[in-house]
């Protein structure tokens, strides 16, 4: 499912989308690779008297698939990441689908520099919204003009 | 290590660290959870053909760490995620240590509401920064006055 759409061949409105099963496998995982281990996403009796009434996933997890759209799908292979904005709409439950979609909304052609609208939805509840600034691969070769700005 | 810092014992300026040193472990699990299987991580020879000129770390591990710091240790247990703003300045490289800082910038008492700057750095080198926006644990109870909000 891979690919590289290069900043020639975008336009306004496009867009890609991953989905994901959360299970507390993926919170587990999330845990050791961030070391956040805050109870309020592992210890469900802790979890039960917060505000959420359970546990939830880590805010940011919903942050690394939208990521992974950005680097895998569109842009794809070849995109420099250079900014994210994230706003926690709403919490991820173990068994949750999040399904996070990334559209152009912006292209600087000349710049190669290209904003997306990121959204993460599970079912109709917006989970997590915001706004990515990436360096788009191009068909002149990212890399080199790149590497001499 | 992890700790709660009330909203009502912060002070602007009070900050808080994690180190880490990113291995290509921490770099395979991130792809495992992020479903990020980008070559330039993953792939010497296609890295090093790259800006990069050899692999590097997801961005988001490190946006991963500071939610981390906040979730653990500043204001640590009982905090609520509201938003986060990164900008990735500089890459991260398997064998590179990250320090991840956050400090407090702003603080509602009424609405527990803080914002804290957040950067990371490799040596003298900042590789992300940004600002994070969360509800802070209160002495009087955050998750009561967040339910009746």
């Amino acid at each position: 499912m891979a690919s590289t759409v290069y900043v020639e061949d975008m336009s306004v409105g496009m867009s890609r989308s991953r989905e994901r099963l959360i299970s507390e496998a993926e919170i587990a995982l999330f845990g050791e690779v961030s070391g956040d281990r805050n109870p309020v996403h592992f210890d469900e009796a802790y979890a039960a008297g917060t505000m959420f009434g359970g546990v939830i996933a880590h805010g940011m997890l919903a942050g690394a698939m939208i990521s992974a759209v950005l680097g895998e799908d569109l842009p794809g292979h070849g995109t420099v990441y250079l900014g994210q904005t994230l706003k926690f709409r709403g919490p991820v439950r173990p068994g949750d689908v999040v399904r996070s979609t990334v559209t152009v909304a912006e292209i600087n052609l000349a710049k190669r520099r290209v904003t997306l609208d990121c959204v993460s939805v599970v079912g109709d509840q917006v989970v997590v919204e915001g706004q990515a600034t990436v360096l788009a691969p191009s068909r002149a070769g990212t890399e080199k003009v790149a590497r001499a700005a």
